[in-house]
């Protein structure tokens, strides 16, 4: 409760908003790890909000994004003016495995039946398109070092220590052919903003979200079709296109997740994504930079905050008030945030105007 | 699930609505006694709607009114047209004080350290309301044995019993002056509807929701204020006002509650709810017929699904097909939703068009 109250108080300070007639609050193993139930109502009382509507909204590792599109709707329907949407997670207070174990209940039964974990399937995952596409492991290790060397300028980061590609491909193996460095850490954390239907600097221009089948083997074609579905719909919901995009926060829980993400959300072409980050297309100085924030490998993943995290990364970009990490001119920000193993995803697109 | 798939596949038969985009999912204890995760994107897998967009409100009792809520919303805001929401759940496979103590954790906690239970906190709110006006303990058991004489007509009640004021008073004692009978049993069960942008017969015509502090020693006046400042939105949203009410579905997870719930949703004066139960207005044949279902006590309360049972039986009434329990010529209904214990609730009201 503390990381969430942190977050709110934060955000409603640093907005020029008044008067919050809803809380919607985000965190996916809050009932488990943390054993703390009633979030919404709880934040409200502490906040010293009571009165005001207050909900959780839970999408597994998606929540953040989740809970930012239904603030949205909420306010976009005109029931609620002001929305303060607030996602995070408490993960470290338990053994990995257990907090692993919870978080592994995402997957299909069979999967689960079967002993595959989230570090599994990345790794199938990973392998599919190194031998489809051609990427190496070592342009693969540049996605952590990119990762380390952007969250060493975020004085916000879990981590803010730079890595090498020697350090990443000599770390433990995890799941072949991912190591400790390619998977994101559990991390506490919280993030919080204000949707509001008044007018301000930056707008949420599109929200999209799809899903596609939870077990691996079921799903058919290149990519998360649930990213896929998401971005067609969040650029269909602005009115933009990828060449709108200036930068972007992508679900870097896997290294090679980043990768795959920017082609689903269509800045580069399938199976050239590897090419723009050998490029140095997706770093800070590049044409498209990816995850200036450290992303969820650099930045931390507290699985609720995540999406909101990114949100507000790209709050900060717009704003100019990304200390440390600030890009030059930059006008329209896309975030991707994925829940389960890449079943139940969605995009955010922010304009500044 | 598959209390889930069952309670959706029977909502989309019974609507007219071939194309749904989006899936919202309710439920309380999923995590924590089911242990099943990724709500939304396994329903959306199993029902073979894999692709839309899918989320879980969870908002502890209240998540069946609050995914309702949040459904609408949606809609309203254009961004989705076709809204499935589902609310249910799994509560007897675990040993009954497991599950009460899953539920417990939504008060405060000072009132959890304190030993204070969901029925002990019913009970001092029953004492105080019998004390300043005047219930009696015979008047308290004419609300379970109306729930259960109108439960006994519902088909899909968990119990079709029906039981007399000795029947109330002898059964055993829970938390003084609150027995057996005055409480909602531990259910299994789900709910689920459809809600649309096209024209229908039956209208969302207003929704309200409130907060309250949590703990009850912090609350102050009379009643529920979450209840109270829930109506007034839902009033103000559909520009109706307590005149309007045909009927109305309310909270009795403890019987005391039907009668604080029926005065805080303006139904009666304050103080005056146990008159109209006891002249008979509430019954299926009074002027104010309530719980006509068997609410809570009879009908069953699965948490996750009671907020949206209540807008179910609403929406048969309106249309005719209340089998064995139809009101005559009703054309406004309200449910009236508890969270927590009172922290968190929800009024939706429906209009026959």
């Amino acid at each position: 409760m503390a990381l969430l109250e942190d977050a709110a108080s934060l955000a409603l300070e640093n907005s020029d908003i008044p008067d919050v007639d809803a809380i919607i609050v985000g965190s996916q193993t809050s009932d488990e790890l943390a054993k703390v139930a009633n979030l919404g109502t709880r934040l409200a009382d502490v906040l010293g909000l009571s009165g005001v509507a207050a909900w959780r909204v839970e999408n597994s590792s998606g929540s953040g994004s989740a809970l930012l599109e239904a603030a949205t709707l909420a306010v976009r329907s005109g029931h609620y003016s002001n929305v303060l949407a607030v996602g995070g997670e408490k993960m470290t207070d338990k053994p990995t495995p257990v907090t692993a174990k919870v978080l592994g209940r995402v997957l299909a039964d069979t999967e689960i039946a079967l002993g595959l974990t989230m570090p599994s399937l990345g790794a199938m995952v990973a392998r599919m398109y190194m031998e489809r596409y051609g990427l190496s492991r070592e342009t693969l290790a540049m996605v952590p070092v990119k990762a380390h060397a952007n969250g060493a300028r975020n004085p916000l980061a879990h981590f803010r220590k730079e890595v090498d590609v020697g350090n990443v491909l000599s770390s433990p193996m995890v799941a072949d052919p991912l190591r400790v460095f390619d998977c994101a850490p559990i991390s506490d954390g919280a993030a919080a903003v204000v949707v509001t239907s008044q007018r301000t600097d930056v707008e949420i221009a599109g929200v999209g979200h799809g899903t596609d089948r939870i077990a691996l083997a079921d799903r058919r074609g290149n990519g998360l079709r649930a990213t896929q579905l998401a971005a067609a719909m969040a650029y269909k919901d602005a009115g933009l296109t990828p060449e709108d995009v200036d930068f972007a926060e992508l679900h870097d829980a896997f290294s090679i997740l980043e990768i795959i993400d920017s082609e689903d959300v269509g800045l580069f072409p399938r199976g050239e994504g590897w090419k723009a980050l050998e490029a140095g297309t997706t770093g800070r100085d590049g044409e498209m930079p990816i995850n200036v924030s450290g992303g969820l490998k650099s930045r931390g993943h507290p699985v609720g905050a995540t999406g909101l995290a990114q949100v507000a990364e790209v709050v900060w970009q717009l704003r100019g008030q990304a200390e440390g990490r600030q890009l030059d001119d930059v006008k329209v920000g896309l975030t991707q945030n994925i829940g389960g193993f890449g079943s139940n995803n969605l995009v955010t697109i922010m304009r500044r105007v």
